[in-house]
């Protein structure tokens, strides 16, 4: 047990959230810090992508009991709908059998959080900036406008949990040996609608994560709750099939027309949505190190923002507390040695799931309309079917499974060898499932 | 011509003045900001490496009518004389016959480029910080300290050759779509002093750079006109033969008679420089753009700094304002897209000679001392004198060329695929100057 201290967490996004549950019941006084008004209170809309809920999520909410009550608002989805063409629609399953992920609307899980934290004694204290942070002493300073009155709030920790434009890093970046990149994709996103039908069911299927690939664009959909789906549209902010290219209303919707003819029906507010939603940008932010002796700690996109391809930005940051939680129980009240273990193991496995995450774009976007790709997934579940504990499909080890993600990473590279090798054997396409297949696997997996 | 405008420089550094001095005859106002005292009336000295100036610095020099000013306090440097043990030095010329880098103290020039600034017609405000620059207008802000009251400057144009830890950059930073990234080494370095002999003469031949090479830690030497040496201790903030290993009188004088004997008479105040001067960080640091429509920019360590290892800091930043200059030349008043053209012809040579650089740590602390890599050093410069057309090696094209940094490092990687074979003949010891090994090379370099 560890001895109650007076934590502050900036930010009350669902890291912070779930954080602040996690501190309360160990304890600790907690309060929670945003510069944003209550979400329970505002209309959130506009700018988010679903989210996606997979194992390491499930399992941070799981040890600390909130799994059936996020559950319950998350929509389970087992496979990816390919749209190629106007009438055909290829489809993928993520896992084996009963292997799901959950769409999630953000606003609502969010609001959920924060009423979950409310129950469980956390206090919030909303449209409060803070501006900086004593990294000496955790004390942050309060106040309206970065150049106005500043106040102080004394605590014995403070958290950064404010997201990847963090005030909390931004004040520990001004250290020397700080390290920290952020860069930028050329890819855009926007928000658009496809709402429920009159009777309030699904206007597409809504146990899949749809996507229409189109090369370096593409427009995906997950299912709410309430009928609708979120639909996001990547796209790169200038050049060939560009957000610039879509300057007026004629433009737009000659483009869907002409890419995503099958959505004509689907999305009605295409127009108004496209024009009123804000483009978003997509970055990928590292630093190091996370801690500042037994004070100041950063934590989820504070730390390590990734862009959303892989949908895991929620499940890292929520396996970032199953690992601090770990640290907590492993050196109790030694907060100096516990945040420098969180740090120097978690940090290999961030870097590894930014790094597929961006891979994921060129997949998503590009190779799920790609023939040789589907070919090469349709062999790795053949043979994963058949040999469970000789292949597990690098999806599968990231999203269905805890193994860390660098861990992850490396044997996906070594499985991609491999499939590379069996995808240049003569006549693949028509003997993929033979044993002459099966044993080339096999051998190439154990010249290891 | 270009119609003259009212221009800020924010920094009174190396770059800054330069810059300064090619505006001001370009016909414009120009104002030098800088947070710190007149360099010219203070003592500077205990937190600088000596400068190096080779063929791109000269030649930004030289096109400004300043190149005899700025040698005439220089050091001509023909060759590392590298102290392997007590009594062991070997040397290694650095180019041709004639062919010498300059070693300056970094003092004595910046307060030469002050005068020279002041005399061309540039007016300098010292000990006026600036925090901020509006990116639409220019119009920077200034103060005594950050949270307290600012008042503004208005320019037609801001450029910051503030440093690696640039404001500029820093107001830059925060739009959306710019790419950053700092990245330090765990190199600290600290100055020490090799005063001259009482007859003012040089305790070392002046005309070496002295290198003291021991594998993951180093010292080098530089000489001042005035008879002394400017030393640079190279060696990891922690672990093995480190700063932090070197807490007390004892350890240190332990460590220099057991790693550096030979210095013992020559480095008289050991003991009192290194615990008196501070040690000192190494970054790399990158980021893109560089510029701000036709309103602001950055140039020098404020866009891309890098280690000391290849002796090119302030040559690069040199080059940076050959480079502007050129493309005022082209484009006179449409500052837009002359400074766009700026920043995208310059970024991938900066990233080159970053990369050279951190590659050359290695090189000088650890491979210095190694036969095989002489013996390459060796080989190349035989092949180079016999076949100047069709081998120039990687030093001299990065030091004694005018070729862009970028190609450099191409043609360098290649060149060391190269000799990568040719170390791998049998006996290459006793024949590395035979038709052999020559029509080897011949025939490899045709490969291409």
């Amino acid at each position: 047990m560890q001895t109650p201290k007076k934590i502050a967490i900036v930010g009350s996004g669902l890291v912070g959230t779930l954080l602040a549950i996690y501190l309360k019941k160990l304890g600790h006084t907690v309060h929670v810090y945003d510069r944003s008004p209550d979400i329970r209170k505002i209309n959130f809309s506009g700018r988010s992508i679903n989210l996606v809920l997979s194992d390491r999520g499930i399992k941070a909410l799981k040890d600390v009991g909130l799994e059936d009550e996020v559950l319950g608002i998350g929509i389970p989805v087992e496979k990816r709908a390919i749209h190629v063409g106007v009438d055909t629609v290829n489809e993928q399953f993520y896992g084996k059998d009963g292997e799901v992920i959950y769409s999630l609307s953000r606003g609502l899980l969010n609001k959920k959080m924060v009423d979950l934290a409310e129950q469980a004694g956390v206090d919030f204290y909303f449209e409060q900036k803070v501006w900086d942070v004593d990294l000496n002493t955790a004390t942050i300073s309060i106040g309206e406008t970065e150049r106005g009155e500043w106040f102080t709030k004394d605590y014995d920790i403070t958290f950064g949990a404010d997201g990847a434009f963090s005030r909390i890093r931004h004040r520990m970046q001004r250290q020397s040996m700080f390290n920290y990149s952020q860069e930028f994709l050329n890819i855009g996103y926007k928000e658009l609608n496809i709402p429920a039908n009159p009777d309030g069911k699904h206007k597409l299927n809504k146990n899949a994560l749809h996507i229409w690939p189109r090369g370096n664009f593409m427009l995906m959909a997950l299912a709410n709750p309430n009928g609708s789906f979120t639909c996001t549209l990547f796209m790169p902010h200038d050049g060939e099939n560009s957000f610039e290219e879509l300057k007026t209303k004629e433009q737009l919707v000659e483009f869907f027309a002409k890419h995503f003819p099958d959505t004509k029906e689907v999305i009605p507010n295409l127009v108004e949505d496209f024009f009123k939603n804000p483009t978003s940008y997509l970055v990928t932010m590292k630093c190091f190190p996370w801690t500042f002796s037994d004070k100041v700690a950063l934590i989820g996109d504070a730390c390590h923002a990734i862009v959303p391809f892989y949908g895991h930005g929620m499940n890292a940051g929520f396996e970032d507390i199953t690992v601090l939680n770990n640290m907590i129980e492993k050196y109790g009240d030694d907060w100096a040695n516990l945040l420098n273990d969180y740090e120097n193991s978690r940090k290999p496995n961030t870097d590894a799931i930014a790094e597929l995450s961006y891979r994921n774009f060129m997949e998503m976007s590009s190779k799920t309309a790609d023939e040789k790709f589907l070919l090469q997934k349709k062999i790795e579940k053949w043979f994963s079917d058949k040999h469970p504990d000789k292949w597990m499909p690098l999806y599968s080890r990231v999203t269905f499974s805890l193994q860390p993600y660098s861990e992850a990473l490396a044997i996906g590279d070594f499985q991609n060898k491999i499939m590379e090798e069996i995808l240049k054997i003569e006549n693949i396409e028509n003997k993929w499932n033979s044993e002459e297949v099966e044993n080339m696997i096999i051998q190439l997996l154990n010249s290891k």
